[in-house]
């Protein structure tokens, strides 16, 4: 098992990665509502400022803050209505001293006018006259023209997965057309004699091949598109075609090979032929997933994944994920999101291992309890039934009872 | 301004919410590669077990662990290879005792074999025969058929948002259809005077509809599908029309109205003529959010969501799509997505009042660093630069500055 003489620490692994593979985003334009959970390919800058007017954040009058001054509930000002600012349009009157306008939330305030008084601090007196009960300084309950943005003001960076709010702030600028980066596609090779398709009836001693499909919905899910090449024999002239093919046709190839070690040494030799610099890491000290491969060919990365299904995804997480969010132009190392957990139970590890731990969270008065999913041996639905991750550092030896752990939420 | 008079505190207003409105999960059946995201309408049971046979999770020698007692490095056991297990199918023999079968990880245990020895602790010797160097125990680098699952097993409950793990446990047991939740339909209906499409050139006064796209992500994020019934004059009869259109149509109504009184009165009255029990709720102890209608028409609920872009984010997350959720059969009360920061400065509110305030996370060497964007009138960009919402408690005059709150990520 020549793989394992020498096992990498997933960090360095990662950064190894990284430094034969640059990703290069490349841009497409997508219609706003088909923006959503994409990634900006470039910085999205104002072509005018926002508000794009000066507008009443209150129902009230809109005056001169100086004609105001020194007034209260006994000793009001009083001051001449002159009309009402219409929403949606320019009032088309400017504001005298001594005079007010009606006006509406949102709407435009009066050339001249300097201040907004909320109703409830007037008083409609006949004549059309109002009473205003209170001091208001100049800027009071008016937003701005340009307050949230200024022209030629980079709103949204490159690099930035669109959310509702950017959605929201792009349409409120205009931007109906979004700059995004394309989404790499992800080739996924399964081999292995002993794989059927999900839709086949298995015989005894087959399985069906789960990770293709899981891992697809993980390429999904981080923004990638996955395309299945289909399951393979474990035979090097087959697999080697189907390697050279998906590695022209995709940004990122993926294999998902049998577990056992000839068949990791064959993904190995493939690999190595593919491109160069070749195969970069091979076996990592985490757990699930020593048996992984890092390699870069022909400036693309590529990436062998164990077998055993939990491995496949928790390494998938670890090495994949970032290689698309690379390829999507995403920052490295932003918040993955997560929940502070008290731990049920002691868990081991070894030191120089980083382990990950499956966990149930349950609510509990005291905040979420986190308690570990023991599976001997990784299979598919103890990673089902959890709700998260906790990683075990590689210095520890372990974690204990009681502690507070930070678990990394399962997302679907 | 009778909405005001009294406002409800968030909690209860769910609550009472859900008391009028019990979502009726429908359910449809999608193919396997379009299940991820969506939200099990049934639990799934396994029709048969997984593994579905007695394999090996190493590799090495099947044999019977009874032929190894004693078995050391001085004192190896001898054992005759018969052959090797195949992958994918029956070995077609049975071990008798003193016998051996080499086998791979993943591979099917010959019949009357109960365990399997690592090779790393085997000798293979001339004449078809191998030393075993330890003793096995039964069962030992075996994985029993139906360890993972037994046939008749639920693996996954109904009102499970389906991740990838998921997709790949149904793949392993061949369900290659999935009944899910019907994604609701969310209409929107926006109206304003002063509104315009996100692709017209805005006159003076006028401001381009952003909510309606906002949240239509946001429905599309929790699940649903958005419907969007256009911009619509701030008069009453053409918005009756049209909302009573959307509620025969779609399974929830959201208003995004203009956020003066005079509008969000409009408002109310339309949804109390549009079927019983009507608003529940007008007014919320929320900041920003305040001026939020929440009713039930005819089993379906309606939310009247405030104006100002911010506020109907913030208040979509805490009611719209709870609503989602529910209609999808998914429980309340889950955990959101989060991460612990050390807040960098003091943020005042008031007791008796929920407030929300948008951060930027910084990650620092003690952890994530959360940096309140304050923004006088919850503009969209304020949102649109936030990595998350730290909730100041209704009960809590305020946050201190390097108190570790709970941020919440605004997710993509």
């Amino acid at each position: 098992m020549p793989e394992f003489l020498r096992l990498t620490a997933p960090d360095p692994a990662l950064k190894t990665l990284f430094e034969h593979f640059q990703p290069q985003v490349v841009g497409e334009v997508v219609p706003l509502e088909a923006a959503l959970r994409r990634v900006t390919a470039e910085a999205v800058v104002a072509r005018q400022p926002l508000p794009a007017f000066t507008r009443s954040s209150v129902d009230g009058y809109a005056l001169r803050a100086a004609d105001t001054y020194g007034a209260s509930d006994s000793q009001p000002a009083f001051l001449k209505v002159v009309g009402e600012a219409p929403m949606g349009a320019n009032t088309g009157f400017d504001l005298r001293p001594g005079e007010a306008a009606l006006i509406h939330t949102g709407g435009m305030l009066p050339a001249a006018a300097d201040a907004v008084v909320m109703v409830e601090y007037t008083q409609p007196v006949g004549s059309g006259e109002v009473e205003v009960l209170r001091a208001a300084a100049a800027g009071e309950n008016v937003l701005q023209m340009g307050e949230d943005v200024q022209p030629g003001q980079e709103v949204i960076p490159a690099g930035r997965r669109i959310r509702p709010a950017e959605i929201g702030g792009l349409a409120a600028l205009g931007v109906v057309q979004v700059k995004v980066a394309r989404q790499p596609r992800v080739g996924i090779l399964s081999s292995g004699d002993e794989l059927v398709p999900p839709e086949a009836e298995t015989q005894p001693g087959q399985v069906r091949d789960s990770n293709s499909y899981s891992l697809s919905a993980l390429v999904e899910q981080a923004g990638g598109v996955a395309v299945r090449y289909g399951i393979l024999p474990d035979l090097a002239a087959p697999l080697q075609a189907t390697a050279e093919r998906a590695l022209a046709e995709c940004d990122v190839v993926v294999f998902t090979a049998g577990s056992s070690a000839s068949v990791r040494d064959l993904t190995a030799e493939v690999i190595a032929r593919l491109g160069k610099p070749g195969v970069l890491v091979h076996g990592v000290s985490v757990r699930p997933g020593k048996p992984t491969i890092l390699a870069v060919c022909n400036g693309k990365a590529v990436i062998g994944l164990p077998g055993n299904p939990v491995s496949a995804l928790v390494i998938a997480g670890l090495f994949l994920r970032p290689v698309i969010e690379g390829a999507l132009g995403l920052p490295a190392g932003g918040p993955r999101p997560s929940v502070a957990a008290r731990l049920t139970v002691n868990v081991a590890s070894q030191a120089g291992r980083e382990d990950y731990v499956a966990v149930r969270l349950a609510a509990g008065p005291g905040g979420y309890q986190a308690e570990p999913i023991f599976s001997k041996s990784n299979l598919i639905f103890s990673l089902a039934r959890a709700d998260g991750l906790v990683r075990v550092p590689l210095a520890a030896t372990g974690l204990e009872a009681g502690e507070i752990v930070s678990v990394e939420l399962i997302q679907s």
